[in-house]
């Protein structure tokens, strides 16, 4: 019942950005937004004279508390990762020269496994949600494991820790796993896919900070029955699914193996009724245009993960066209086939794939631009796990999940400061530049302060200095 | 006439790691290097038993300064970053979606050109030596502008800071580069090479920390006749050349159109004399084999520069083509082409351009290794700009150009510790698997200590505990 610490009423005064749409990126230098006891955003203002005036004009905010700005920084709307295995952590860099599925053996299944050890899950998540959160991700769809005391581990780890979640208990009993690591039965894969989310709606029952999010590992993981079963759960308990689909060509051909019937990967999720708006598809990356059409048509949400991509050698997501198509796109770090816990990381990522796939096409709209990719990163995230309402953006009446970034300055003689930040802004750049320099050189030394519903839920030692 | 710190006779003691091959990493983990006044080193023990038994053995250092590996650390050859524009450094991270030819004029031009102002070139030369010595960078290949004082004052900085470096004036005196940057004429191009030459060897009369490179630009950038007498300089002088090659489709149509009378891009620099095994060619990402034949039978170089040909979407390098047939390729941050100061995210992304190639052709064999990776960012890079004796490794008569990697623990409630690193080792990975973990999402945080020759150039305050 955590998550409640005490929030003050409070004032974000300084530059913020956020999307204003999947092109632009809207830039407000002299912002002040106003944060009420609840987290809920109650002003915006693009462009005050002062904070006097402001508050000439607001009298019931005279005693707030001010959080601010004090120079090259901004406030940003907190990451969504749309997919992520927090157990996979500790091999976070570890995949060799390894592909999908012999990946999955040799690192993925050992590492899962030893989850059965509470106290071993214990210090992993606490590990990986605080890593998480100083990268700023303010929200996250995680796969657990397949016991259920970790997996509710993990969500109590994030109600504790403020971080907002979507929590799976993975549902896996075919025998391309191994013996020593799946769900004994269908009906032990439903028993316990159960008990988690009813922990998980126990300690959190709004659903506010932490969700029970149904997921089927992937298609292979899971025999015809099991994939039924699961289906009809996610309709009962009306939770998220979350699921991979098409990540590399040997899996596409072992899914058409196992499921002779069906005429596409896609139409094995559509014909055991999963595809439904509350799915999360994660990887997407060989689709035909017919799947992509029942995708679309069923409502279904990608999450689109380019570090893994990239380092598994699965493909390049066609993300631009998926764009183009109208499907609802976010990232996802997809730790540890993705070799960084970052979002940020991920957005340089996603702008990496799309260009080696125009360098492959030549096609100039291929390549997916800065202003796409933060979208991706916080509004198409948003839509991606149906917080779109909620978070992404700074709009009255959404909730404050924001990172405040802190790009420091370079001195006359040339010194980056005592900050030790990764960036170097000599004092020049316009605003636009000053964004792209965080994208593309930024870490999370310059995620000064993270906020979750207005819950204060990382700090930097650099932050100090910046409350009024 | 800097350089001359004092050195004191001292041992590094604990987990060493280089490269043994291109594809071997050697790692000791037992390991004591003896280092003398000199920088040089003289003994390198590979397993010792304790630190008394290695005194007893070696008398003679018993008074030496000990700097110990406290745990999961290791030394780690110094980067050597073979293609880097220093005055870009402003621009690192800006280039949205240009390729070469606009990135030019859109961005690097305007910023060379602001070279002519000397305090604005030490503000961002000092910044960027600190930056990348911060990186582990010990040797770089420098592009510097067409202004003599300001290339001086880099070869001046890198000197007095203590980093190994190649530094040219750009030469560049055709009208591709406008009128308010470009050499005057022939002549001038010549003679304020020249200038710069001579004042580099007057402050390092040995060269063993800076000495010039003689720099055209790349083939449009100079009339037939300066590439003429440039060539003619460099074999005067016994110089070392550095250009660019065959980097983007456009820019190879546009020298077919300037050079007609050559056969191929690469025989433009042959056909004047500059395919010396001096000479370091940066990209060549769209060679013919017919054109790799020639550089490699003329023993030329070549520096590849990933992070830079994927930003600016200029192709994929085929990097493990290149080293089967032989060629001799280190790694190159092309700052600011490439959006990032580092040799080790170049690591990364050589390895992510190898795998994009891989993707497109289906052939395993496009994969670069994580061994091979760091041989280039270390051994290969050495021998592209002709230390291969020198620098790379650590032998008995080798420099001690190294850099001391910290990787942090997790502690049992999963706390990264106040370390604040990127890397989480948990404490049950193999020596394989934390380098790793470095390499994939280590950064300069993990560097805490930087030598060359011996001399401590750069550390971080997580150093301070190391010194025995």
């Amino acid at each position: 019942m955590a998550a409640s610490a005490t929030i003050s009423k409070t004032i974000y005064l300084g530059p913020f950005v956020h999307s204003k749409s999947l092109a632009e990126l809207e830039i407000c230098e002299n912002g002040a937004i106003g944060v009420d006891e609840n987290g809920i955003i109650t002003f915006v203002e693009k462009n005050i004279q002062s904070t006097d005036t402001l508050i000439s004009q607001k009298p019931e905010w005279q005693n707030a508390k001010v959080v601010k700005i004090l120079n090259n920084g901004f406030f940003f709307p907190g990451f969504i990762d749309t997919h992520v295995h927090a157990p996979q952590h500790p091999n976070t860099g570890l995949f060799g020269k390894t592909t999908l599925l012999d990946w999955l053996q040799t690192y993925t299944f050992p590492m899962e496994s030893s989850f059965s050890d509470l106290q071993r899950a214990n210090r992993i998540y606490q590990n990986f949600v605080s890593r998480t959160l100083s990268h700023g991700t303010t929200t996250a769809a995680y796969y657990a494991t397949i016991h259920v005391p970790a997996t509710n581990l993990l969500a109590d780890t994030c109600l504790k820790r403020g971080q907002r979640a979507l929590v799976g208990r993975v549902c896996m009993n075919s025998n391309l796993s191994p013996e020593y690591y799946r769900d004994a039965s269908t009906e032990s894969s439903v028993r316990d896919s159960k008990a988690s989310i009813a922990y998980i709606r126990s300690i959190d029952p709004t659903g506010e900070i932490v969700k029970p999010i149904i997921t089927p590992r992937f298609a292979p993981s899971c025999t015809s029955d099991c994939l039924s079963a699961i289906s009809q759960l996610a309709k009962n308990a009306d939770t998220h699914i979350q699921t991979h689909i098409s990540e590399n060509k040997n899996e596409c051909a072992l899914v058409k193996e196992l499921f002779p019937d069906s005429t596409s990967y896609t139409d094995v999720y559509d014909s055991h009724g999963l595809l439904t708006p509350k799915m999360i598809l994660a990887h997407a990356v060989h689709l035909s245009r017919e799947e992509r059409d029942v995708i679309k048509a069923r409502g279904s949400k990608i999450s689109h993960c380019p570090a893994s991509n990239t380092a598994i050698t699965s493909g390049c997501c066609p993300v631009r066209t998926l764009l183009d198509e109208g499907h609802t796109v976010g990232l996802g770090t997809d730790v540890s086939g993705g070799f960084h816990p970052s979002i940020l990381e991920n957005v340089r990522q996603a702008i990496w794939v799309s260009r080696h796939l125009s360098i492959e096409t030549g096609a100039e709209s291929d390549k997916l631009s800065t202003e796409e990719a933060l979208y991706l990163s916080t509004r198409g995230g948003a839509a991606v796990v149906g917080l779109e309402s909620k978070v992404g953006g700074f709009e009255v009446g959404m909730e404050w999940d924001a990172q405040m970034i802190d790009l420091g300055e370079v001195d006359e003689q040339g010194n980056g400061g005592s900050f030790g930040g990764p960036v170097d802004v000599f004092g020049w750049e316009s605003w636009g530049e000053k964004i792209e320099k965080w994208v593309y050189s930024g870490d999370d030394r310059n995620t000064v302060a993270v906020w979750v519903r207005g819950r204060l839920v990382h700090r930097t030692g650099r932050f100090a200095g910046s409350q009024g």
